[in-house]
C-alpha cells in the first residue's frame, strides 16, 4: 500500500527548518510494508493545505498529516482536512475538559484560542497525546469511492513519534496485509566511511535480497540491514548471515550488533565490570558527560566529573600541577594524562578520562593546530594517552573528540 | 511569485536520506522575492513524476525540479517533464559530443545509456553543468494559458548549487519584479508558545505585509519577521516597526533581537559585566556547560564546573555538606543552593549555577515527581533558588531545565 506524508508548516518552507519526523515515520511505515510514495511540504495557508490534502487522497491509500494541530491562528490542519473531505468540525467536551485540566496542572490560565485544539472532525477517532495539548485524529473514510486512512499527528517530534507508534501503527497493521521484515543494525566507531564501504561492499553486494544502508556521522557508522520474505525465519536468517560476516570484517571497530549507542555500550561494560567512570573535560566542555548522562540509569556507573575549562580549575578539580601546565601548555599529552589520573583519584572512580584540545576556530599555535585533541584514559594499572587532529569546525571537532574518547574507554573496558 | 521545488529520487523516500538542497534553493529564491509555496519529494516512477509536475504547474509560476538527470534507467526527469508538457525530446548533437569528450578526458569508455543525458526538451535552453555530465534545462513556456518557468537542475549538491546560482537565478531575476527583502529574528526564553502567540498575534496580524514565523523548541521561541517591498528602506522600516512592538510586548522574555542564541547572550552579558560563571550540574549532566562551551571564545567568561552526578561529588566538588543531602535529599532547594554557592566559592567565579532534579524516567518519589528541577543562582550578594516541574521524557526535561537555568543566569546579569 502506498502512503503520502504531508508536513504542514510555513517554517519548513524557509531556508531554516526542515521536516525530520518523516524519516522516522517512513521507517515505521516501511516496517509494516507501507511504502512512502510522496512527501509534500506545505505552508500554513488553508487553500494550499486543502489542495495538498485532496491531491494526496487522489493518489495514495494512506495519508499522514503532520503538524498544524497547535493552538495558534496558523494551525489549520483540522479545518483543512474537514474542508477537503466536506466534513464538519465539532468541539469535543472531553477534550475541552482535558485542556482545562492540563492548564490547571501547569498553574496557567488557558488562553481561549487553545480550545480549537478540542475540535474534532466528524467521524474521527481522537488519538490521545500524552506529551502535548493537541490530540491526534484518525479518519477511516471513503473518498471518491476508495477507502482512505488519514492520520493527523502533531508536529513536535516528542509528540509525533510516540503518538504514531502507539495509535497509528496498530490501526494500520489491521489493514495492511502482513509481510515479514527482519532488520539488524550494526554500529562501529572511528572507522572512516570510505574504508567501511571498501571493506563491506564486497560482502553486502552479494546479498541482493538484503538492503544495506550505511550512515556516517562524526566517527559513528551505522549499518542497517533489512530483508523482506514470506516468513520471518527466512528474512531473519538472511539478515543474520550477512550481519555475522560484516561483524567479522569490522573487527573491533564494531561496538554494537543491536543498534545501541556508544554511550550505552560504555555504560554496559562499566556495569559488567562493576566499574565507575569520571571525566575531566576541557575542549569538549561537558559534551562527553552530557552524552553519557543522556542514558537513563547512567548514575549507576557514572560518578560525574569536572569541566576544567580554565587552567585554575584543571588544578583545583583534577589536581593538575600548575607548573605542568606552564611547562607543556594546557593542550598537551602531559596535561591530558594528569587530568585522567587526577579526576580518577579525586572521585574514587575505577576509570578516569581526561581530554584537552583546541576546538577552534581560534587558539591554534605554531605547533598545535585547531582540531588537535589529547585524550587520556587512566585506571589503577596504567594511564595511556592518544592524540588526533580532527578537521572541521568547532562543533565537528568536539563531536569527533567525544566519540573518540568514548571509544577509547570502551576499548579499555573490553 | 510563488514557486515549488520538486526533489526527485526514491532514496529520499527512505528513512535514511533527505533532500537538503532545497534549503539552499529556498534561500536563493527568497533573496530575489520568490516564495516557496510547496516542496514535493517524489520517487523514480515516471507516472508519479508526471503527476507531480502537472500538479505543480497548476499551482505555481516557477518550478524547480531537482535530480533524475543522470544516465541510469531510474533517471526520468527529462522524459517526465516532456510528457507533462506534451513536448518531444531531441538528442542534442553538441551535448553528445560533450559527453564523449568528457568520457575521453576521464579515460573512460562511455556506456551507451549515458547518451540520454544529451536529450533536450523541445524549446528548452541547455544549462551547462561544469561539475557533472548531465546539463540542466530551462523552459519558459505557457501551460494552460499561464506563463511558467521551469528549471531542471542536477541533484548532487556540488552540481545543483553552482548551476542554479549561475544560470537559473539571473534568468529568474529578469522575470521577477525587483523586490527587496528585510528580515529580523527575535528570540525569547521560557514563554509558552501559546502565550507568546496570544500576546503577539494581535500585533503581527495587523502587519499583513510582514510574514511572521514562530518556532518553539524546549523553552526557546524564535520569531522571524520577513517583509518584501520595492525598496529596502520600505521593507526594513516595516520589519523594524513590528519588531519594536513585539520586543515591547515580550518584556524580559525577550533575550535577543538579532537571532543570537541564549548561551551567546549569557556570555555577552558576562563579558559586559566582566563576570565569570561556573556551574555545578546534577540532572543536566554537562548539558549546560556543553551549550555554553559550544560558543567560540566562551573560555573568556566561563571557568567550567562540576558534573556532580553522585552525592559524594556534590560534596567533593561543590562542598555540599553530606548531612544537608541526607536531611533534604539530593533533589532539594537546599542542595541546589549549596551547589550554586559551593561551585562559586570553589572556582572563584562571579556567578555560580547549581542544578539538581529528576530527569527520569525513574527516580521519582512520593513527593518528588519526574521532571522536578531545582535551579539556584548565586553571586556575592545573594543565592536564589527556583523550582519547576517539566513534562516529557528525559531528553526534554534536560533541555528545558538547561534553558531555564541559562535564562535565570541571564536575568541575574541584567
Amino acid at each position: 500500500m502506498r502512503s503520502e506524508i504531508i508536513a504542514v508548516g510555513s517554517e519548513m518552507l524557509t531556508p531554516f527548518r526542515q521536516d525530520t519526523n518523516s524519516l522516522y515515520l517512513t521507517e515505521q511505515l516501511n516496517s509494516i510494508g507501507v511504502t512512502v510514495a510522496f512527501k509534500t511540504i506545505v505552508g500554513d495557508r488553508r487553500k494550499d493545505l486543502v489542495n495538498s490534502i485532496r491531491i494526496a487522497l487522489g493518489r495514495v491509500d494512506i495519508l499522514i498529516i503532520m503538524g498544524g494541530l497547535g493552538p495558534t491562528e496558523d494551525d489549520l490542519t483540522r479545518e483543512a482536512v474537514a474542508e477537503a473531505l466536506s466534513l464538519t468540525l465539532r468541539r469535543d467536551a472531553a477534550q475541552v475538559a482535558a485542556l482545562h485540566a492540563r492548564a490547571a496542572s501547569q498553574r496557567m490560565t488557558m488562553p481561549s484560542n487553545n480550545l480549537k485544539q478540542a475540535d474534532v472532525i466528524e467521524g474521527a477517532t481522537i488519538l490521545a497525546n500524552p506529551n502535548g495539548s493537541a490530540p491526534g485524529q484518525w479518519i477511516d473514510t471513503v473518498y471518491k469511492d476508495y477507502r482512505k486512512l488519514i492520520a493527523l499527528v502533531p508536529g513536535p517530534p516528542n509528540e509525533c513519534k510516540p503518538l504514531f507508534d502507539a495509535q497509528c501503527l496498530p490501526r494500520l497493521r489491521e489493514v495492511v496485509p502482513p509481510r515479514f521484515i527482519a532488520t539488524r543494525t550494526l554500529k562501529a566507531a572511528m572507522i572512516p566511511e570510505s574504508q567501511a564501504d571498501k571493506l563491506l561492499a564486497p560482502i553486502y553486494s552479494t546479498y541482493t535480497d538484503v538492503d544495506t544502508t550505511i550512515l556516517a556521522h562524526a566517527g559513528d557508522i551505522q549499518l542497517t540491514l533489512l530483508c523482506t520474505k514470506p516468513t520471518l525465519e527466512a528474512a531473519q536468517e538472511r539478515v543474520d548471515e550477512l550481519a555475522e560476516k560484516m561483524e567479522e570484517a569490522l573487527e573491533d571497530w564494531l561496538y554494537s550488533s543491536e543498534a545501541e549507542s556508544l554511550e550505552q555500550i560504555v555504560l554496559y561494560y562499566l556495569g559488567l565490570r562493576q566499574a565507575t567512570l569520571a571525566v575531566a573535560e576541557s575542549c569538549t566542555g561537558g559534551l562527553i558527560a552530557q552524552r553519557i548522562t543522556s542514558v537513563p540509569g547512567s548514575s549507576r556507573s557514572f560518578l560525574g566529573g569536572a569541566i576544567v575549562y580554565s587552567d585554575s580549575l584543571k588544578t583545583a578539580f583534577a589536581g593538575v600541577p600548575a607548573d605542568l601546565i606552564a611547562q607543556h601548555g594546557a593542550v598537551s599529552e602531559e596535561v591530558a594524562k594528569a587530568l585522567a589520573q587526577g579526576i580518577r583519584i579525586r572521585t574514587g572512580a575505577t576509570i578516569g578520562l581526561g581530554i584537552t584540545g583546541i576546538a577552534g576556530p581560534t587558539g591554534a599555535t605554531e605547533t598545535k593546530p585547531v582540531g588537535l585533541v589529547y585524550i587520556a584514559v587512566s585506571d589503577a594499572t596504567k594511564t595511556e594517552v592518544w592524540d588526533r587532529t580532527f578537521r572541521g569546525d568547532r562543533k565537528r571537532v568536539r563531536e569527533w573528540a567525544s566519540q573518540y574518547a568514548l571509544d577509547l574507554v570502551r576499548k579499555r573496558l573490553m
